[in-house]
């Protein structure tokens, strides 16, 4: 097969009305705090996919633990949808109420609540994103490294099981999570783990709840692994004849097990889109941009290795980054990749692709699905943490244009075949959402997700935490 | 509270008779291979616990999945237990019968079915043993370090969500399992993942199934994570003056984020056990035997940098083994820790404790439960995966006498009990089987333990996979 059987890109709408009474009972509870207001609602009713959807029909912004609880021991009570909400980074439409409900803003959940510095965890409520923990950690000289590229909340970043470009060697929220505090669907507060840095007490509730998109309750409180930061960084820019010489000095570094912190890709009209973005001269090829982080000699043999490496697959100009500000400059300029390829193209709207392969099948990945982009002859950016096997392509359509929308989807259901005939996955760090419910089912096959299904089931059966994402309906 | 509420540490014994409808249809699809001998079951029906429990109604040693889907469907059919059996080296009591049933012995299963070395993966059947796996390995260069000590099946390892020695470097099962093959309560073939090193493709099924201790399905393909065989190894021990200073350098180690691959303590009289059970010369005093991975640079300077710390703490005599030969002798020492203190009291049992605990509270959990066991006079050992936080107190006690059992399971509860106020938990790696199933519920909560037992109930309704384990009934 070529493409996927379950190819799914529009979302099934199918919105379960708030009673009036309902209404009533959330501004008694929450007076100001809950809105109807159709601006609040279209707020919180998108997010960065490229789907059209009714907006939900109230908003509450939650403060504490007790008002979570309380919001969702009415949306019980009516069985009405519940969708958290954080900052709205989500690329996959996971915030939009396709079926209508109650969106829980928790953004004023934004305290930190414990660092543990001598443990290296800290325990934060889900609204505070990830630059501001960062902030606040520097001072003890931690820092958490996951880095989705957006200022994420960590309560979203826990939903998707988000990564970015350090988890190379940090790993994802996957592996950083130590533990949860969530809010069920029945409104029950429930821990799901300790501090102690590994555990066999029972089943493995927090990683049940990473990576759920909102599906199976609401997490309010996020104990986190910490870093201290390290004694020497060093980034790198490194710039190759092509993409394929690119990908192939990355496949050799992490055979290799160069403990790189940070391995990205950038194709040349990506740099260029970039340059123009961000006031850059980059040359405009494709280059990795790369760091290291360890003690001072442990860097410098990394770096070495690395270049060893780059030299023999024609990687040219290697280019240091030393100080913090030239490092802060470079993965500014790396975030702001995906806008910046935005404005090459003016009004246009973005199917992204988000596929993780084996690292031995990335050149391959690649390569077939770069040469079917320039073959259809449709704008696209290509980046990639490409350490982790993780690649984006984004097709720029223009959404005027019917025809360019059906043409990206056809390329990006034929992207994510290739890739799961390679190994991989439909999604590295986005999550499903959406968009990739069917490719959900082509990856895990009907009797996986007949288990997610049954799981979701048990733990939501009014099916009211964030319905219609994941699996249909 | 001093200690836990829910201590409990007598299996309850509820037999499900098999009827002789399905020992003959067992016979049928297994002939030889389905065994009701009383020798076989007997073999089957016991582990390394402490607790005496009937034995399963037969045994069947399954070839392939198609066996462990075969003998399922039966075992749904009939509504009879089915307990999954690797090399009976479980310390909980996860393979006794305490319901009846069918024990699936996967011994046979013994394949290594793809090394993918350019990326780092290994696909094994269940019954594939950690030393097994390490022997195929080294001539690619590569190693699966997850080192229980035990020489346990793969499939046991991630059913109890081992670690051991290397997890303070490499992580534990929950980090190094990239994807399964599980046989789901219903008898269906589920894959729960890809070889892609990361993935937000729906629920995390495969951390649902690690540590699942046989209660979700039967395990019988595991794909794991590799790693490239450290370019040096060195490994040390350190004798101190107490446990206590031996416990304050591993704080310091680990605050330091020195990537230590291995850092173990053993108490004085656990050390005098292995010198006379190995005929080593060690100083018998409290001990770390550390190791360390890298480039040789890397190496010195971890090495360096520990040293350091050890001196300032009263750390004595540092001494190096640098030869595999060395070190294989040494690791192997502190592998037969456990069977060196049973020889100290001949005849007699053990109770064994697993806590782990944030490392800032180490200190403070092994001196005060080291202290209560002192003067209680009970014979006992210590040892710990200390760079994790992680330690096992074993209670040795005389079976023929009840009040002995019945002091080591109150010290077993206080130590708990203190290790949860510490913010930890009461098993890091053993898993909760049939003796810590009331710590679970300290632990964890009934909040957090309704939703394990939903997750249970929505996967093996009939309530046959490994029945009356991690939750009563």
């Amino acid at each position: 097969m070529n493409a996927p059987q379950h190819a799914h890109p529009t979302p099934v709408i199918a919105p379960r009305p708030m009673p009036a009474e309902m209404v009533d009972a959330l501004r008694a509870r929450f007076g100001d705090r809950c809105s109807t207001a159709m601006a609040v609602r279209e707020l919180h009713g998108r997010d960065e996919s490229p789907f059209d959807v009714p907006p939900p029909d109230a908003v509450v912004y939650c403060e504490s633990n007790q008002d979570v609880i309380d919001a969702v021991r009415l949306a019980d009570r009516f069985a009405v949808p519940v969708i958290p909400y954080g900052v709205g980074s989500s690329l996959e439409g996971h915030l939009l109420a396709v079926q209508g409900g109650l969106s829980l803003d928790l953004s004023r959940m934004n305290r930190i609540l414990e660092i543990n510095a001598e443990d290296l965890t800290v325990t934060v409520q889900a609204g505070v994103t990830r630059t501001r923990l960062n902030e606040e950690l520097r001072h003890a000289g931690l820092f958490f490294p996951i880095d989705p590229g957006a200022d994420a909340s960590i309560g979203g970043m826990t939903a998707t099981r988000a990564s970015g470009t350090n988890a190379v060697r940090y790993g994802t929220m996957r592996e950083n999570v130590l533990a949860l505090g969530v809010v069920s669907a029945s409104g029950e507060w429930v821990r799901t783990g300790t501090r102690a840095r590994k555990s066999s007490a029972g089943y493995d509730l927090t990683r049940l709840f990473v990576g759920s998109e909102g599906t199976l309750g609401v997490m309010t409180e996020i104990t986190l692994k910490l870093y201290p930061l390290p004694e020497a960084v060093s980034a790198a820019i490194c710039h190759f004849p092509s993409v394929d010489a690119a990908v192939q000095t990355t496949i050799a570094i992490i055979q290799m097990g160069v403990p790189i912190a940070r391995c990205e890709l950038l194709d040349g009209r990506t740099v260029a889109a970039v340059n123009r973005h961000d006031r850059l001269s980059l040359r405009e090829q494709p280059m990795l941009l790369m760091e290291f982080h360890g003690s001072p000699a442990g860097v410098a043999e990394q770096a070495r290795t690395v270049q060893d490496i780059a030299a023999e697959l024609g990687g040219e100009s290697f280019e240091w980054a030393t100080t913090p500000e030239e490092r802060t400059r470079l993965w500014t300029a790396r975030h702001h990749a995906y806008f910046a390829a935005l404005q090459t193209r003016p009004g246009c709207r973005c199917v992204t692709t988000d596929t993780c392969v084996p690292i031995s099948r990335l050149a391959e990945a690649i390569g077939e699905s770069v040469a079917e982009a320039d073959a259809a002859g449709l704008p696209y950016f290509l980046v990639g943490h490409v350490g982790d096997g993780n690649f984006h392509i984004g097709y720029l359509i223009d959404p005027t244009q019917p025809e360019e929308r059906v043409l990206a989807e056809t390329l990006s259901a034929q992207l994510v075949g290739r890739s799961l005939r390679l190994g991989g996955t439909c999604t590295g760090e986005h999550g499903i959402g959406l968009h990739k419910m069917g490719f959900l089912l082509d990856e895990a096959g009907p009797a996986a997700v007949g288990l997610m299904r049954a799981v979701k089931q048990a733990l939501d059966p009014k099916n009211i935490m964030n319905p219609g994402k994941i699996f249909e309906a």
